[in-house]
């Protein structure tokens, strides 16, 4: 089996970093990464997080250079904000680690959607390099281009669940651009981030539902891109739920031609035919956010209207695992040519 | 002030009908309501669930005419199973009482829409008259007819916060209504009903979401009828949220010409121009389900693409107050010349 | 009825804050309250929250002596930390003005409770005067002081949840003491305050409970000074609940003679005879918290053991409320020889 | 490595019998367990529920012996009511099956004990010698014992936190029995089984706790008996909490001599030496219920009175895990020879 892989989280105290952490440990063909964060340690916060599940706990270093030389890091994965990131990437990939990144820093191809970060880039020659070299880390989409990939850019949660939902029917071209796509999306609070803020703390959220970011949230370019969709033909619409993990999109299609409720199950059943974490629900039947919970896998139903033409698909998965920690591990078994499962099973 | 209005109360024991019985206990110019509920008491559930905010608590009777007869009811709520309501009704009118009925029972003047139903009537023809003859009774609309009713049909929770959401735009044909109406819609599980079931089990709901009864809830003949729409061009997603009540319902259209956020917001004041019940947010802001929560509000918002067309509003309401016995409580305020808000603020 | 009483309330964005706030804002014997903070406003949260259950909202001011001049406040709350209080309440009473203060500063009369508190006072003369002066504001305890006083102590919510559940029997001395008396107290998160921090966040709370603060939290001092108790005689071990609001606390405690339910029944309503706020259940009926959420209520039931010795107590209440701004009322009530009902009802 | 364990479940529905599912499915040793059910399938909802983790779904049949003969079971697991246990064993021990069973049908060893379950056994004898035979499957504890059992009876959820956080100073004679013993426990809902209830309603649970069952709850006999303590010595007070799923107990004693912390850490310590799945808390740290979840843990932390005398103790576990079906597959291990951790790390 060879020697195990070198890996390193910077972010390991957030929740998708701490996700990560935890499912590198168990991995049999990595060995037990080295965690980090950015600023000093000794909160004791991080390794009370870690201790959940395990006999002990794992030590979260500060971030230096000279750390990941000392360990050989082969694979750097970064789970910090994106400013974070589009500052350490570039180091990093002339130091000649591979990386998947999985903040927002490297996903867009287009600078229209860029723009919405507002990078201030050090050097923006090389920057405009990684944005060209970096890969869109959707396996059940990119799975050809992630193996090669030094740089891997990982998905956003929302963007997973509405690309992997519509997929199917807007590759093969069968979706009514012109009529418009939705995508009314859920997410538990996770997803918000671990740092405690007036719109996180408990009070607010719990016994309420809000709608945010309306025609302005951060993942709206990505879906875009993916899909082939101009701006004026989406409209995404985030909401904070009032649950700690987990997402469900319900997304609303016009077809271009009436279909029955078999045309459509066989198209999604096709297209991701052989995809370990895409589940296809029956037809009659739409997935809920629990059956996805602390899995990777990605559950897709849809209900078809009776004039066969307004289509609408439900998409639900934990944002932690195929949103963000579990998405990483099948991108990195991708990297290394190992199977899509290893690890997350 | 002159004698108290003798009201009625049959269903008592569930969640809309007890909160029917504490709003009319403090209503200024209702006597204490006479309480019933259709099985036999002694359960002990009635007078628990409405000793919360009360020193001592209100028997619950069992159902009979008698008793009706006996307190001299003038005006009679029925927060029943539409079948009971359809059976129970026309005896009540033949008495001379005026009638509240919080079920689907009367809201539905189109054949087409009342055939979800599946009503089975002794009398068909008498059905037939008290269907034309009931009032849809949601204030903001039909306020003028709501005062002579004798049988007011109360609005659907969900109906209520996608018609309100909507109507101001409707009614000025400012819609394109070939584009397509969609109302995602979110439910606290009261909506659901008292009766314990696997999917209202505390287990089943908690950290989960779903969506149910696509193309296919009872709410959507409601909501056709008021606003004018025709089955294929409307979409409404009802969901189940993990919380105990509250309703958010986001609806996407399109505008026939391009407006400005300012345009779109006098629309709404003007049309709700001296409505004691609905709040209109500043253009750029958005309620949520807790601002109005244990109020009688419906609370309006909404986000206008960059292009002038395309329009997301959010309708946040209580499903147990404005949503069903709130509204109830409006609704009996007009039929007798009363204050909108009176027993309400 | 006369001129309406002038009040203002200083610390009105706090949770307890904004109920006191709603409260006075209804209370037909009090005019528009003044509402200030202590830093700048504008950041629009106030308003916001208050906008919940109103048709407009409340303006939040800046803090200062010149505003409540201006207004010509008689009675000024404090709903703010036990360090300002502390520092506030001298000036206060200086210039004439009436005290309900909602922290800590002034509960305690022992030094040695008081110490937990790490109290800086400017002039220690003084402060030592307000500590004797101060009335600790139980209605149910101490109502024939708070009507003359000018220094109302508001007490803790955990504390008044404690000590109305053992005072009857504490005060009839039946309690056998040398045995141990233990309250188990679990409150919602709005206790810890709006403050935003990693244990408030809703992914810390949610799906899980903590104890905390074991042999060391500050309620401790108020519960052994009003039941006359020895630091030796008392464990409080107070949890953190995933709900908004509310604590119950349940009580265990050791009777000095063998008693049956029905004269521990009878020994708890004699105590509480005409009591507004206090309920006492049934003898083998315990209180959930919801029964007295959004109310003002505490509400109290027991079990006995078959040995008659060895009882359990159990007491709820809504911490915002009987736990702070509704008893802050009935205080108010008392001060100004009102009923005790009125503006709670 | 030999064949692997023939195993069947009856009660695979529930929510304790699915976690034993699911876990057995993933066990290495153990064979794709037989999943049954008593009534007749078809509800389609244990499918739904097994669902969740995995790519496809375990067929639940009704249970009859002959499917048991069929598979060649070697271990019977049952996951059903006690009456449905004490009617199954007998025979299941006569076939020569071996049996975990996770009811409270076989736990207790005292007559007055089981006076609460209120047997009905068709041979009396045949139970008695059964109820001798029976072993008390707490590994911590009873380790020795279960290897050659025939009958394991599975602790109950809360009797197990109760026992684990009691024994080392029990066993060891350190606590002030006369003094009295105090469990106030809080669990989450899955505890009271997925029978929808009015007391499971979401509506009932949410933003609400209530105690249940003072001085009557089932497990008390267990607690009892493996901890050696009189009824009268003992005070257990379980709380319905608004989770999913999770126990903390928090407990009371005095200690015979006053200690030190470092000598009561020390005695957890070296009683659980070894132990795979009790972790220990640093002296001055509590668990919280988040902790253990989704794990096989029984986390211990305690905190001690400045007296060195009082002392809380407070366990968290996982009541589907280490409180019901991992415990099981703990057992399983032991009966067969297996590292305690298989299938559970």
């Amino acid at each position: 089996m060879g020697s195990k892989l070198k890996t390193a989280v910077l972010g390991a105290t957030g929740y998708s970093g701490q996700e990560l952490a935890r499912l590198l440990a168990r991995h049999s063909r990595v060995a037990l990464p080295l965690l980090m964060r950015r600023g000093a340690a000794g909160s004791g916060e991080a390794s009370d997080s870690l201790f959940r599940g395990s006999n002990g706990h794992f030590p979260v270093r500060q971030f230096s250079w000279e750390a990941i030389e000392k360990q050989g890091t082969e694979l750097l994965f970064l789970a910090t904000p994106h400013a974070v990131s589009r500052s350490l990437v570039p180091e990093a990939i002339e130091r000649g680690l591979r990386v998947v990144d999985l903040s927002g820093a490297w996903r867009l191809k287009q600078e229209e959607h860029r723009a919405i970060y507002q990078f201030k880039d050090e050097n923006a020659a090389q920057a405009a390099r990684l944005d060209a070299q970096a890969v869109y880390g959707l396996p059940e989409l990119n799975g050809k281009c992630i193996p090669g990939a030094a740089l891997v850019a990982n998905p956003g949660c929302y963007a997973t669940s509405v690309i992997l939902g519509l997929a199917p029917l807007m590759r093969a071209n069968l979706v009514d651009r012109e009529r418009g796509v939705i995508s009314d999306s859920k997410s538990g609070v996770s997803g918000a981030g671990k740092e405690p803020t007036a719109r996180t703390h408990f009070v607010s959220v719990a016994d309420n539902l809000s709608a945010y970011a309306v025609f302005g949230h951060r993942h709206t370019g990505e879906i875009l891109e993916q899909l082939g969709l101009q701006t004026s033909q989406f409209i995404f619409t985030p909401h904070l739920l009032p649950i700690p993990r987990g997402i469900l999109s319900t997304i609303y299609v016009h077809l271009k031609k009436k279909s029955t409720g078999a045309e459509v199950e066989s198209r999604f059943r096709e297209f991701y035919q052989g995809k370990r974490w895409v589940r296809i629900l029956a037809a009659s039947k739409l997935p809920e956010i629990s059956y996805s919970l602390h899995t990777n896998y990605c559950d897709i139903g849809f209900s078809l209207a009776p004039d066969g033409e307004r289509l609408v698909i439900v998409s639900c998965l934990d944002n932690l695992l195929k949103g963000a920690a579990g998405q990483a591990v099948q991108n990195m078994n991708l990297m290394y040519g190992w199977k899509e499962e290893e690890g997350l099973a």
